[in-house]
Parts: C-alpha cells; structure tokens; sequence
C-alpha cells in the first residue's frame, strides 16, 4: 500500500446522539480508486479505543444507505460501538460497469470478492479492500480496538459478512446477517457475479459462498439471521433454507429469525437493528 | 373538492416496527396536482383510532426525507402515534418554480402559505392543503382520531408547525418544532418567500410569521423547540431568540432546548425525535 492510501478526507461530519457521524474518503490501492467511507463514532471512544461493527451493504447503495436508513447510531452511540459503512464497489472513470448496466452486476454489486476476470480483475477487488486495506485506513485514523470487531451486513452485504467472517476465523467475534445471499451459487445473482468476477469454473466459486465454505469446514462460533417473510427474494436469490442446512450439519448455532410481514428494505433493518447491536454489543464487550 | 381528489393511491407500503409505512398519492383541488404524502399506521391502529402526528418538512424536501432518515417509527409504534408527513410544495408540469431555480423557493420551498401572487396563487396552496384538504384525505383513508392531533416540524416546517398551530387554536393538542424559522419577515429565507407568494405589504406577512401571529395575539397551550448550536442558519434564518422573546411576552409556555455541537441536518433530528414523540405523546393521550 502507498502512503497516499493512508490518507483520510473527510467529506462530512454531523454531531448525532452524541457522537460523530462522519462520511470520509480515500484513495484506495487495492480498487485503484477513491473510495468512501461512513464511520460513526460513539461518544465513549473520548475515553479510548472502542469496539467497531462492520455493515456491509446490499446491491445498488452506497455508504450512505445504512448511515442514513438503518437508525443504528442512537443504539451504537448509547453501547459505545464504533460503525463502519463502506461502498460496495469501486466507482468512478475506468471502472467498468454492467454491459447492460444492470443493477446486479458491476458498480454497487462488487460482492466483495477479488475479481481475477478482465475487464474486473483491476478494480473489483472489494474482499482486499474490506479485509485488508480499509482496516489500516481506519485504525490510522480512528479509536478503534481491532481485538474487538463485529461484522454484519444485508443482502449482498449478509454474503459478504459470512464469507469474511467464515475465511478470517477470529477476527470477528460477532457476525449477524440481514436478509443474506445465502448461497450465491445457488441463486441467479450470484452464479451471474461470480460467474464474471471468477471466471466459469465453479470450484473457484467456493472461497466466496457461505454455505460452500462451511461444508467445506469453516466455522463461525454463532450466527444470528433476521430474514423477512415477505421479502420478494426469499426463495429466489436468498435461500435462509440452505443456510440453514449447511449450519445444522456443521453444528454452527444459528439464529434464523423469521419476521412476518417484513420484506426487503430497509424499513426491515431498521425494524431489526438493535436486536442486531445488542447481539454484536454483548460478545464485543465481554473480557477474554 | 371534488371526489376524485378524495381518492387514495398506494405507492409503498412496508412493515416496520411492527406497523406500516406507506407512501400515498392523490389529486389535490387545492394546488390542482398530484401530491404525495408519507403515512406511518401503528400497530395500535387495529383496534381502533389513534392519535397523530403531523410532520412538516422543511427547504427542499419531499415527504420521503422524514421517513427515511427521522427514525421515528420506532418510537411512534410504541406509543401508537400515526406519523403523517407531507411534501413541502406542488410540482409537476405547469407547476412554476424559482426563476433561478434557486432551492427556497418554489419547487420543494411552499412555506406553507396560500399565496395570492401571480404565477404562484393557482398552485402554491400548501396552507390549505395542510390544514383543509390532506385532513380530510387522511381520515377517509385512515384510522385517524381528528380529536387527538399533534404537529411538529423541521425549519420551513418548523414555522409551518408553528404557525398552523396558531392559526387553528383547539386544533392541536401538542405543538413543537426542530430548528423552526421562528421569525420569517426578520430573515433573508422568509422575506423572499413571503414577498413573493403574498406581495410587497408586509402586514399581509403577519399571517404567516410566528412571532407576529403571537404578538398580534394568538397562543400555544405549550411548545417545545429544539435548536442546534452548531446550525449553520442559527443567527441568520432561524432567530429562536425572538421566539423566545414573543413567548415570554405572550406568557407561552416555551421549552427551547439549545443542543451544542448539533447542526441543520437531520442527523439532529433524529437525536431528539424520541423526545419530542414522547412529549407528544403525553399530551395526546392524556383524558379530555
């Protein structure tokens, strides 16, 4: 990494239940492009370094859908957890998009993995990004305790937090999922992505699907999965069934919550996040 | 009015907190086009009538950003508070804006007035909209008890709060506002929208400034008003220090909370939205 990827812009910055609510930029080396970035700060982390949750985002947004949406900084702020938003793709001129320029392919859907396709393989490297580089950037500029990391997302995001999660064994001492890609290689969004990020040969596809990665051994020590009854991608793109499988043979303990009703917006994590926060809060802030 | 105006479209509808949030539209006969409005039905609405909430928005705005970023359905469920957010002016084709296309005035900048001036006395009626015709929609359509209102509202609509509330004594059991242009003939904001939607006397402006209205003699029961430090228009635009003077001249009853560091956004508003629900809240449930 170049020392001109340290370097942190920030863009706003709101006083917001007695913390900070912050949008930043960087120049990232792993996507070779400016990258943005939401950081809520909690009031306690005047006091020191704080625990910091990880929310990764579903298809089409940006930062700024959970910073704005999801209503977790009142809980974050009154628990003293740090919030990390990131785009979820790089963007900008040069960096190729969807030929047809659909929404689940391209800029804002890099499924956070490594691309190693041309024309992908120069920029869409989202799992580096999230697990690597972005870390640094934050600890440079940041209070945060790095023993102490959560990790969470929606959607698109929900794949990303259990991949991450499952190939980073302990790093992550909490992961909860809104709503996730389950399976991606059971489902048309994800055999479309990993198809062009990684070429036709599906084994490659493995190191980024969660329930393939857990058959094939990796292990979370609990998982907690809210998922809307009503969600129009339920049985089509999300499948909570194979999750659930591939936990209940791995003897992952998952808690997959059912929520009547609810369906795929933000409205439905908004509904959920603190149970989520609390979840996270309560593992991130015990001793060991 | 006419009956088709009293018709009802459902544009979004999603569970949240357990209730539901919509987005509506209808014809209105007021400003003689479509106008969308926000509605968030409590879980309590089940079992008969409930209280609600009037949000007025403020420079720029649709009924979309209170929605969306306020947070406050969490809260509203709890308490079994309809949440009713309007959009802040006509639009569409036909519908003048700013001849510079400036954003306060015009399109999304309706100051809640019935102006008289050409070009904008057919459509910008937004004071009759608020206070004659959306209620009328709103009951057809919804389980509303009129008997037990509240307002409240952010900036343009902080003075749109305020001054409907004035204006319509016995109306509103609970009256507050965030950030409120409290004095809009002694700032730039109101002085170029009064002027143009009402003409050059500025007596005719009295009708729609908060201070004038008290001092010409109409009264609050109570009113909370939360203020940000750090607001940018503090000095400016908003002039919560005249408020302050028209209210103990008037004997009003006035919380105004000055909260450092907060600024205009809605980052602020979300902060303090729980308060303000809850003082609501109070005053709308209680007997008589």
């Amino acid at each position: 990494m170049t020392g001109a990827s340290m370097t942190v812009e920030t863009i706003s910055r709101h006083r917001c239940f007695g913390g900070i609510q912050g949008i930043h930029r960087h120049v990232s080396a792993e996507t070779g492009t400016p990258m943005r970035f939401s950081v809520f700060v909690p009031p306690q982390a005047e006091h020191g370094p704080v625990p910091v949750l990880w929310f990764l985002s579903g298809l089409t947004c940006t930062e700024e859908n959970f910073t704005v949406k999801a209503g977790a900084q009142r809980v974050a702020a009154e628990l003293g957890l740090m919030l990390v938003a990131p785009d979820t793709s790089p963007r900008g001129d040069g960096v190729p998009d969807d030929p047809q320029g659909a929404y689940d392919f391209g800029l804002g859907a890099g499924f956070y993995v490594d691309a190693v396709q041309d024309p992908w393989a120069r920029h869409y490297r989202m799992y580096s990004y999230i697990t690597r580089e972005l870390p640094q950037v934050l600890a440079s500029a940041f209070p945060v305790d790095r023993t102490r990391q959560g990790i969470s997302g929606h959607s698109m995001g929900g794949h990303g937090a259990l991949t991450i999660a499952l190939k980073n064994p302990g790093r992550f001492r909490s992961v909860s999922a809104f709503a996730p890609i389950a399976a991606p290689m059971a489902c048309p969004w994800g055999e479309k992505a990993l198809g062009r990020y990684l070429g036709p040969d599906r084994r490659d596809w493995r190191a980024y699907d969660a329930c393939a990665l857990i058959e094939d051994g990796h292990r979370l020590e609990a998982l907690l999965v809210d998922q809307g009854g009503a969600d129009q991608f339920l049985e089509t793109q999300l499948r909570p069934d194979l999750l659930e499988a591939a936990c209940a043979g791995a003897g992952i303990p998952l808690t997959l919550r059912r929520q009547p009703g609810y369906d795929h917006s933000y409205y439905f994590i908004a509904s959920f996040m603190e149970d989520h926060l609390r979840w996270h809060a309560a593992r991130l802030t015990e001793r060991g």
